[in-house]
């Protein structure tokens, strides 16, 4: 027996193992059958937990985008700070976040790009709950009269909007330009005007 | 003789008919000779006026850009109107000439997509172009009161970057969305609000 299989198999082993697969093999070219292999299983045992090939892809990008999420969550509930600093910590915490996934690890980047353009239900909860973290700040600096904000949702989806260019995939090539640093921090400078009270 | 030759051959006519030749075979298979013939004339004499293939769509990538300029550079040199009002007209002139051309001829849109990704020298004078009418509005506005900018290129900068999801051709899919104007709008009042004195 593989060693692999001595522990038991939960859906979160399935997963990490998933992803270390589509790094090796690429999006394009894994199947499940490599997955089960390099768990040392069958098949079989693997369709127990994702239904399908398509499921399977499906929860890896929804642990993947989760990760990221964590982290924003903490910033946005913390009990200490004000809203326009949170802003700020949080809009760079999700900058810094997307710059290190491209730049540490392009290929899986690569390969996550490709599943996000297949998951876009995945994609959309998962930029919903973003928007929605950065409305509960915005909601907090407006109940403290630090922030001005006549509709919440709508202005917490602007932020998101005006910040696209620091977290939006479609841009990972420029986030190795030198001045990006720069840009980032007189575009979040200029949103955070644009909400203070 | 064809009746298209009775005219003098221009480097306008060619243009026009290269930008023809380009909508009709796509980029990819749109030559040189194809554009003599539409002219009616020997590929040596559309030489004669663009050294090669690639001078010949560099131009035209140029002359495409640079009939949204004309319009924007009015608004930008307007002698009246306060600065934060021309900045709402500039954005959105900006933004209606670029769902227009998405639009109407999505195979030209489609074809310039291509040829902006050659052409990268050219697309980025014209944004230098569009960045430094962005800059010479601020800077009326600062000089007027209504705005307030500490450096007026790095705020040119970042309007134009906060605003990127109405400009970049990468977002064309989302121009078609129900939701776009309210967002627009709603990221266009963030960043004025974020610039005013």
């Amino acid at each position: 027996m593989p060693p692999a299989a001595a522990e038991p198999l939960t859906p979160e082993r399935i997963l990490a193992t998933t992803e270390e697969v589509l790094r090796r093999f690429g999006p394009t070219k894994a199947t499940v059958v490599d997955v089960a292999r390099a768990l040392g299983v069958s098949h079989g045992s693997v369709y127990r937990h994702f239904p399908s090939k398509a499921a399977l892809r499906e929860a890896v990008t929804d642990r993947w985008l989760a990760r990221s999420v964590v982290m924003l969550e903490e910033i946005t509930s913390a009990p200490t700070g004000s809203a326009p600093s949170k802003l700020e910590s949080w809009l760079e915490a999700l900058f810094e976040a997307k710059r290190h996934k491209a730049g540490d690890d392009p290929e899986l980047f690569a390969t996550y790009t490709v599943l996000l353009a297949e998951n876009s239900g995945v994609v959309d909860a998962h930029l919903t709950e973003l928007i929605d973290q950065l409305g509960r700040i915005i909601s907090e600096g407006v109940a403290a009269g630090s922030l001005a904000a006549a509709d919440v949702p709508a202005a917490a989806r602007a932020v998101f909007d005006a910040t696209g260019r620091f977290h939006d995939p479609q841009y990972a090539a420029d986030w190795l330009s030198p001045t990006i640093i720069t840009e980032f921090e007189a575009v979040t400078a200029l949103v955070i005007r644009g909400l203070r009270a």
